[in-house]
């Protein structure tokens, strides 16, 4: 039996009370002989910062590089408002991306059926909605030179950001897309500003040109990323994959979770290329919600979108299929049996803590 | 009586047939004797580029120029997917603002209670929300150099875009954040992603001096971008006025806009400096919805969002509070008659036409 080697970085606020719900998934993974992991812990974001003044440090960088997967719970918080930019505990995230070049971000909207009252959106609108944003994760405008705030002649400041795609990161991110699009409904949507961007004009004569080449299978349509944003509010079942960018990811994928009324519920994977020697691809694995510092330590959050975290990393990266659905099946059992923590039950309605969501899936397992 | 200067620029669509109610408002306040107007009419987007191959001409840019107010329909459509980049119908809208200064682009988001069934949030999501977008229009991303497609050696492409803002240009959109604030719920939300984005960091820290100096009464916070988006799905009510950079804005003040249930019925306001001479601004004056070129020419447009743009521009270019008044009151009456266009009558019920509510309006008047 193969050994996965997980890294967990917990990071900051809620991040490491749904961790430790994990492990507990782990520990049974093993017991019961099923699968066996080589764990590995870490620092990051703000906690990073307070044990080596980096919001990541160079060591466990080297873990989370010779990882095979990694499992990141949340960053930030207001206690590190001030601490210098360079190491501010997004940076930690960031520096992750890149370095791994996890490129291909994705990012599930599913309505859980039992949940769909939760949503701000009438039910009709949200039930039985499952849609994927693939979102570009290592390029545009939060990686592109220059960047940077200049002081003026005259006392002022400048401030500059630059946006910066090439052919081949848009042809790599929109292969991701129409290949996941073939084992779901077969559509992409691709979200740009090519009335306005011009690297949203090569994004869409690059995303046009590879459906031609290769995806002429895959039903694939163009949107401008603020009708998008209107769209999913509007009716969100119109979509099946939605393909952008990093900073329109950012905010769409957002806007979709929200839909949801799952915030708590929903996981990420983010990959990088397939190693051609191995066949393996880096990959971090983190839930869609943040950090949520006002909450922190009081048992009040919700450890499914961790956990279903974990599920995709049993899934991608290590080929572990069978207790992927195993553990998402629990998931569901779970909600099925009424078990809520607090973000997700009916006001006034009996909540379960952190810990007890944990346990209520091990023991469904 | 004073003549105000009004350009009309009914662009593409639907934008002809919605301009064409104003018109008639215009021809009934002259005919009482309530105010007079000198009206021009220009070209721009695909009907400029028709007619003078650019997306405005330099004829129409200066009777712009001249204007008191531009009212702009809208531009675009698929007749003019191919025409070369510059002169697609959307550079005629960016040269507008960039070359007129209008650097304040206000966009309300108001459910009028009688359409908030027509919303896809939740009824008690939306009902009663009122609140203000004001977005920066001449910086950021939309104008920032450099701006290309390039073609590199091995003939892959490279594309950027570029974001920038000084000092000085988010002081002067956040000094107009402030100062509506103050005539509304007295709070200012400044949406940025200071997390990732050099032009975040010089954004909140400009934003937060500004309100140290001169609006201490005032409350602020800080959103991020993201978060921003999220929350306006989940409890839009907690803002009031939102202040953001001009691509934020624009996705953000769809987003809003699409919540009320009512596209057709949003006005905006794009407003320049005061001139210290004269004390006029500049501005412009367009609905939030675009050419709509599917239902274009068929009567089913609904004309609010561009008349109540009109009464925006009486209240203020033209120093015409009661016209706009009475004309916004005779909008609420037709509404409060139940007479309806289309896209906000209930399934099945009776539609009127574009002609028939600008008509029931006028006669409301
Ligand atoms: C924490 C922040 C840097 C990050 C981002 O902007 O990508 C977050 O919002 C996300 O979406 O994962
Ligand atoms: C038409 C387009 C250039 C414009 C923009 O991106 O600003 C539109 O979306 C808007 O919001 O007015």
């Amino acid at each position: 039996m193969a050994t996965h080697k997980l890294l967990l970085l917990p990071g900051d606020g809620i991040g490491p009370e749904v961790t430790g719900q994990v492990e507990k998934i782990v520990s049974w993974f093993e017991k019961q002989g099923l699968a066996s992991f080589a764990l590995e812990r870490g620092l990051v974001g703000g906690a990073a910062y307070d044990a080596h003044k980096q919001a990541i440090s160079e060591g466990d960088m080297k873990l989370a590089q010779d990882a095979d997967a990694v499992l990141f719970g949340a960053v930030g918080g207001p206690k590190w408002a001030d601490v210098p930019y360079q190491h501010r505990p997004e940076a930690g995230l960031l520096r992750l991306r890149k370095d791994l070049g996890l490129f291909a971000n994705l990012r599930p909207a599913i309505c859980y059926p039992a949940l769909a009252s939760a949503s701000s959106l009438k039910p009709e609108v949200v039930e039985g909605l499952d849609i994927l944003i693939v979102r570009e994760l290592t390029g545009g405008v939060y990686f592109g030179e220059p960047k940077e705030v200049v002081t003026l002649e005259d006392g002022s400041k400048r401030g500059v950001d630059t946006q910066v795609y090439t052919t081949g990161e848009i042809e790599r991110i929109a292969r991701v897309a129409f290949e996941l699009a073939r084992t779901r409904s077969n559509k992409v949507s691709s979200a740009e500003k090519h009335n306005v961007m011009k690297t949203g004009v090569l994004w869409k004569q690059t995303v046009t040109a590879l459906h031609a080449k290769d995806y002429g299978d895959v039903e694939l349509e163009h949107v401008l990323a603020d009708n998008c944003a209107m769209q999913l509010v509007r009716w969100p079942k119109q979509y099946d994959v939605i393909v952008t960018d990093n900073l329109f990811g950012d905010i769409l994928s957002d806007v979709a979770a929200m839909l949801t009324g799952s915030l708590g519920m929903l996981p990420s994977a983010s990959l990088g290329a397939e190693d051609p020697a191995t066949g393996k691809r880096k990959a971090l694995y983190e839930p869609v919600h943040g950090s949520a510092p006002d909450i922190a330590g009081k048992g009040l959050a919700n450890p499914i979108a961790m956990i279903g975290s974990f599920a995709m990393a049993l899934r991608y990266s290590f080929g572990a299929g069978e207790a992927a659905d195993r553990l998402e099946g629990a998931i569901a059992d779970v909600l099925g049996s009424g078990t809520r923590t607090k973000d997700i039950a009916a006001p006034g309605a009996n909540a379960v803590s952190t810990t007890e969501m944990g346990d209520a899936i091990v023991k469904a397992l």
